[in-house]
């Protein structure tokens, strides 16, 4: 039997002593799960980042792969501890929306709350779930626990605002969900939303700053250099880009920004 | 019999190639090793961070483990690299402090100096310890190596200031030994430090800039937002800190900096 | 059978989900890797860099370590894709000169070119083939396929400036190639270089804005703090530094600046 494989997504950075005592708390459980870090570089608190980074590196794990996300603004109030089974993989962290992007593509089977004592660290504090629930959740089901041994049943997720696109005739009202690292503007529209909306090679996009043309390429060479592109990205989601140049610089765009798109 | 467990403490930094360097020297030895990165942005030469997160982390690992910590201003110069062996852990790293913390609350069961050259890397440059004599030291004890192997057995080990808590009366006189990504401010004063003074609801805590009345909280939300409040953190070091807020930027405080607790 | 060694040199950094896609390819493809990174923090699209530390860390890892590097400026345009296998190891990358230096001193069995599309990933994008090409082949690799099914065989890659050095008579000519978290100034000035120069107990360095006459020392601690030195450093390439001192600051210094040698 191939090792079990568990991610971790927070926005605990890597300074400060907090990933690995999550690694330990697992390893103590699970000693032979492949732990693998998809980013503690999330912005603090950012939810919304957290969502759109583990949507995207999550597809590509095997099938099986336990997931664990912990940007967790909301830790020791009563949001809830949640643990999404669906088609292709296991989910967890607190039911806050982080993990809503992730699971929009897959088909959700079950969501459970967790709320089993047995399957958490011995002493729960207030303020580290990623330690003392979370982890030990992952690494319990690395071992073999069934998802329904965590606690009930439940039937809806919490659904933020960044994970829903209005949509009116010719306009889709959104967000940017991420800038990476290149300046990539990310927004929440996805090709679904884009092709309802029957768009085909070129968007109007208004952003804080800007109102803005854009071809609609496929790749970003296809815009002259230091000029301005829309993309469909590899996950799927509409981005602003500038060929060879850092968009969120040049239009002054931060995450959280409002964006509409229109058909052009 | 499960991996072994090695963890790596540094102030390495990322973008260089010497963390890798040191897996490397491991994973030649020992190449079933399971090697985990606590942090490697400790503060460069900063030996008391080095030793917080290393105390933080430790406990949470399982009995066994092999932990290394290479914050070391004098390689090269007569500090002595050892290994503590504890009832829980096994400890390598040079004799300044750095493991000084993690100890303290393990029973330290033997302390032997390195000095068998057979157990480090075939050639041990001046400037290198991390790769050349530590990591090659975890690797062996992860094959098995017995800790008395290692060279010769010896008494003591280099306590600096920032381990030591002067105690008078109704005063504790200590230091800032950590400021989280939160910008809480840990001090090195234990929960057996404020036990023995019979601290109770409240402490009044003297810093460089501020003399501040806290109370003595179980949570953060105990205070009002934006309040200070005092609390002894999952590590069990008061922590001074600023509910939903950056107590080190509020304060001025930084690691290192002196502080006075009173009982009040 | 031990597992196999794969370890990872980017400039995707840690924010952003990169990483974890490679990471999440190989261990779909060979889920018992052990996966090392050895940094994701190199500048972006600074090739000269990513050399560096490759060639640092590489040759501490086992025989039949598999290498990747991905700083890719030129993605989805006619660069190679390329495999190197030497003596001691395997080496997955561009053919931009970002392996050059780790194999120069490894001697080259045989170089492949990547084509055979049965072993990418079943979708290859044309921004991304770090995760669609170069870690599907490291684990291909990994698996046990063997150089030759990768593509033909080729028998030159590219070598870019900052992997020549051009030698006059008692004059180096060549170029700072990385900068570390200390300020020591790497030089692409090999130890071989400065034998053949017959280089002894000092060295005159001009840089862009300075010329400096320096000892050529064995240990940092050799000149007074403060003072620069020249140094051979663990991995045979020429530094200037200054004891305890950031050398790339006194002397403003930056990767890819000129610089000239000359005996003295």
């Amino acid at each position: 039997m191939p090792r079990a494989i568990i991610t971790l997504t927070t926005d605990f950075g890597l300074r400060d002593p907090y990933v690995a005592e999550m690694k330990a708390a697992i390893l103590s459980i699970c000693p032979d799960a492949t732990v693998v870090d998809i980013s503690h570089e999330i912005e603090k608190l950012n939810t919304r980042m957290g969502a759109y980074v583990l949507a995207s590196a999550s597809p590509y794990f095997p099938k099986g792969t336990i997931h664990v996300a912990v940007i967790d603004p909301g830790v020791g109030t009563k949001r809830r501890p949640i643990l999404i089974q669906t088609k292709h993989s296991l989910f967890v962290g607190p039911d806050n929306g982080v993990l809503v992007l992730a699971v929009k593509n897959q088909k959700i089977e079950h969501v459970y709350e967790i709320t089993n004592r047995k399957l958490m660290l011995p002493k729960v504090s207030g303020t580290f779930h990623g330690r003392d629930v979370f982890a030990p959740a992952a690494a319990h089901l690395a071992n073999g626990a069934t998802p329904a041994g965590f606690g009930p049943e439940i039937s809806a997720i919490v659904v933020p605002d960044f994970a829903k696109v209005i949509r009116r005739k010719n306009v889709l009202e959104g967000e940017v969900i991420h800038v990476n690292g290149f300046g990539n503007v990310i927004t929440n529209f996805g090709r679904k939303e884009l092709e309802l909306m029957n768009v085909k090679d070129a968007v109007t996009v208004k952003l804080k700053n800007a109102s803005l043309k854009l071809k609609l390429c496929k790749a970003y060479a296809e815009a002259e250099p230091h000029k301005p592109l829309a993309i469909i990205g590899s996950h799927d989601f509409l981005e602003v880009t500038v060929n060879r140049g850092n968009a969120a610089k040049y239009f002054k765009i931060k995450i959280g920004d409002r964006i509409t798109l229109y058909r052009s």
